[in-house]
C-alpha cells in the first residue's frame, strides 16, 4: 500500500457529516447549501436524460458546455477563452485539481501551498512526487506579504496551489494580492494552479478576479471552478479548467485517464444554467449574504468572536477568547454535548496548525441556523 | 510538465469518434451502443434530480447503491460482500483503476499487465511509480500459459491488473484461467485489480467468473465494475469497487481525493437498476449476441477472416489474410475512404504489437451495422 494514502485519515468533511448523522447533530460542518438547488437547471438535466445523449459525451467536455464557459467568464470576468483550446470539463474540481498536479509536476519539483488548505492538496501534491512549500497564513486577515512568499519559492519552485476565496478563512484576495503573487511566479516561471471554485459565493460587493487576469499570468494559471458552487447543487461533480493551449493539452491527458469525461445530461443542465442572467448570480450571493449576517449577529450576541467572512458558504469563530487552546477538543464537545457540527480549522494545517479558529457552515436556512444558535446558547 | 502526460497521445477512441464525426464515417470504433439505455434506469435518474438529494452524498457512495451491488453480486456471482466496508461507489470505472494504483502502487513496484491492454493502464501505472511488466497475448486464443505467468512474475511484483472479459479481443476467461493466476498472485503476494466492467456482456451461455471467487484471492483481489457497461449508459460513470476491508480502506482515500463522490441522482438510478431481474440481463445479452452475430456473418460473406467474439461489445477481423501488414493504415483508409471508423488492436499494445487485427463495435442497430457493412463492400 502506498503510504500517503495508507496512512491519510478520512476526510475531516465525511468524518463530520457522518458524526452529524449517527447524534443527530446539526451539520454546520461540510460546506454543503441546504436548498435543493435551481429547480430550472434540475429540470434541465431531467430533461437531457430523457431526451439527450447517455453515451460518451466528447473527452474534452460537450461542445456547448465548453462554450458556455467561455462565454460566462467573457461576461462575468471580462476574460477571453478560446472554448476549443482552453476549456475542459472534469468530474468536479477535485478531479481537476488531481489531473492539473498530475500533469505538472515531475518527482522533486516543488509546489508552494497556503495553509490553511484544503485536505485534498497536501496528499495530492505528495503522491504526484511534488515537495510542498508552506506560506502560512494566520486570523483574522490571512494576508501573505512578499517575506512570505520570497521564503516559500526557490528556484526549484513549479508551481503555486492557491485557493481565492480562501476556504476555510472567507478571505477573497484582492487584485494587488494577485499581482504580488503573479510576480513570484512570473520570477521563478512557475504555474499558478488557481482552486476558484467560490468564485461567484463573495459579498459586500466584492468582485473576485481572476487569476488568469492578474499581470503575466494569462499564459500560466490553471483557472478551476465548479458548478457544484456556483448553483448550489454540491453532489453534481462537474468543472471546469481554463488554460493556455500548451498547457491544457497536458491536463487533458492526465483527465482522460482519471474519468476520461463527465456525465453528459449534468453537463447539458450546467451549460444551461451558466447562461443565467446576473440577476440569479446577485441573488445567490445576496440570499447567502443574508444568511452569513443572521448566523454572524447570532453568534455575536452569544459572546462569540465572530471574525469576518467576505465570500465562501463559511465564517470562522476565534475560540482563543473563550480560553479554548484546542479546535479538535472544541468540536468535539460541539458536536457530542451541544449537537452543532462544525470544523475546526486546525484541519487545514500540514504543519504549525492555528488551534484557535472554528469554521461553520451558513449555507442554510433561518430555521437550521436559529436551531443551532439554540444549542450554542450559553457555550460561550 | 511531467512527461508521461506530455508526451501522450489522445486516447484512439476519441481520435477516431472525431474523426468519424468529421468525416461523416459509420462509428464502429470506440465502444458504445446507439441505443439511448433502458427508459426506466433513465426515469430513475430524472425523478431523483427533481426530489432527491442533490448535495454531497457519503463519499463512499449511497447506502442504498452499496447495498445493491453487494445485492446484485450476491445473486449473480454467488459472492458475498458486506456493503458497508467491502463496497465503494467511484466516478466510473477509469477513476476506480486509477485510484486503485495511486492507493496500491510505491514507487519500484512492478505491475503484471497483459497485452493487449486498455490504453489508460500503462499511463496510470507508470505514473503511480510502477513498473511495467508485459504478458503478450495473441489471437485468435488470447491465452496465457504457466510459462507466460512466470516470466512476468517476480519478487517485486506488487499488483497485476488483469481485464476480464477483454477488450479488444473478445476472450472470456475460464475458471481455470483464473485459477492458474490466482496461484501467482497468491505465490508473490500480489494484488489483483480486475477490470470487470464486461461481466455482464458474455454471449452463447457462458458465465463471467469474477476473480473474487477464484482460489485465495477473496482478500487479494479489487473487482471493478461500471454501471456505464451493464446499462448502455457509458456516459454515466458510475462505478463499483468491490475489495476486503483493508485493501479498500487505502482505496477509499485514493477516491476521496480524485473525485470526492459521485452525482446522487445517478447513483440512485443504478441502484434501482441494479435490481433488475434477470430476464433484463438476459435479454440485453440477446440482443448484443443477435448483434454479433449478424455483424459477423456479413463480414464473412464479404471476404473478412472475423475472430471469435465471446463478450464485449467487439469483435476483431484478422487482415493478415488480405495482405495488410499494417493496422493503423487500414484503419486510416477505411474510416477516409470507406467511411467506417474501427479501431487497430496495435493501439492496445504498448511494445512488440500485434499488426494483424482491427476492432469493431457491434452494438449498434441492424440499420447501423448493415449501413457499415454495405461500405465494407469490396475492401476485403
Ligand atoms: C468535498 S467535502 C468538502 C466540502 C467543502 O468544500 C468544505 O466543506 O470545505
Ligand atoms: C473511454 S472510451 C473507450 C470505450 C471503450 O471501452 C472502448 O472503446 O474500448
Amino acid at each position: 500500500m502506498n503510504p500517503i494514502f495508507a496512512d491519510l485519515p478520512t476526510t475531516v468533511f465525511e468524518v463530520m457529516s457522518r458524526l452529524a448523522r449517527e447524534t443527530g447533530a446539526i451539520n454546520l460542518g461540510q460546506g454543503f447549501p441546504d436548498s435543493p438547488g435551481p429547480e430550472d437547471v434540475r429540470r434541465a438535466a431531467a430533461e437531457a436524460v430523457m431526451t439527450g445523449w447517455n453515451q460518451y459525451p466528447p473527452m474534452m467536455g460537450m461542445p456547448e458546455l465548453r462554450q458556455a464557459v467561455a462565454t460566462h467568464y467573457a461576461h462575468h470576468q471580462g476574460v477571453t477563452l478560446d472554448p476549443e483550446r482552453e476549456v475542459m470539463i472534469t468530474s468536479g474540481a477535485t478531479e481537476a485539481l488531481a489531473g492539473a498536479l498530475m500533469a505538472i509536476i515531475e518527482p522533486g519539483d516543488e509546489v508552494v501551498l497556503f495553509q490553511p488548505l484544503y485536505d485534498a492538496y497536501l496528499p495530492l501534491v505528495l503522491r504526484a512526487g511534488g515537495v510542498p512549500r508552506f506560506v502560512r497564513l494566520q486570523p483574522p486577515h490571512w494576508r501573505f506579504t512578499e517575506a512570505m512568499l520570497a521564503e516559500a519559492f526557490s528556484p526549484k519552485t513549479k508551481a503555486v496551489l492557491f485557493n481565492n476565496p480562501l476556504n476555510p478563512a472567507g478571505v477573497v484576495y484582492s487584485a494587488e494580492d494577485l499581482a504580488l503573487l503573479a510576480r513570484f511566479c512570473v520570477r521563478h516561471d512557475a504555474v499558478a494552479i488557481c482552486d476558484e471554485v467560490w468564485e461567484h459565493v463573495v459579498f459586500d460587493g466584492l468582485r473576485h478576479s481572476t487569476m488568469l487576469n492578474a499581470p503575466g499570468m494569462r499564459e500560466r494559471t490553471i483557472k478551476i471552478g465548479s458548478a457544484g458552487k456556483i448553483f448550489s447543487l454540491t453532489g453534481w461533480k462537474v468543472g471546469f479548467v481554463c488554460a493556455a493551449p500548451e498547457i491544457l493539452r497536458v491536463l487533458a491527458k492526465a483527465h482522460q485517464f482519471l474519468t476520461f469525461t463527465t456525465p453528459p445530461n449534468l453537463q447539458a443542465a450546467v451549460a444551461y444554467g451558466l447562461g443565467k442572467d446576473d440577476a440569479y448570480f446577485t441573488g445567490m450571493r445576496a440570499d447567502l449574504q443574508r444568511s452569513r449576517d443572521h448566523f454572524a449577529a447570532g453568534l455575536a450576541e452569544r459572546g462569540f468572536a465572530v471574525l469576518p467572512s467576505a465570500g465562501t458558504y463559511f465564517l470562522n469563530v476565534d475560540i482563543a477568547p473563550l480560553g479554548e487552546t484546542d479546535d479538535v477538543a472544541f468540536c468535539e464537545r460541539l458536536v457530542r454535548q451541544h449537537g452543532v457540527a462544525a470544523i475546526p480549522v486546525s484541519a487545514f494545517y500540514a504543519q504549525d496548525a492555528i488551534r484557535s479558529a472554528v469554521r461553520f457552515c451558513f449555507a442554510k436556512g433561518d430555521a437550521v441556523l436559529d436551531g443551532a444558535l439554540g444549542r450554542l446558547d450559553g457555550v460561550a
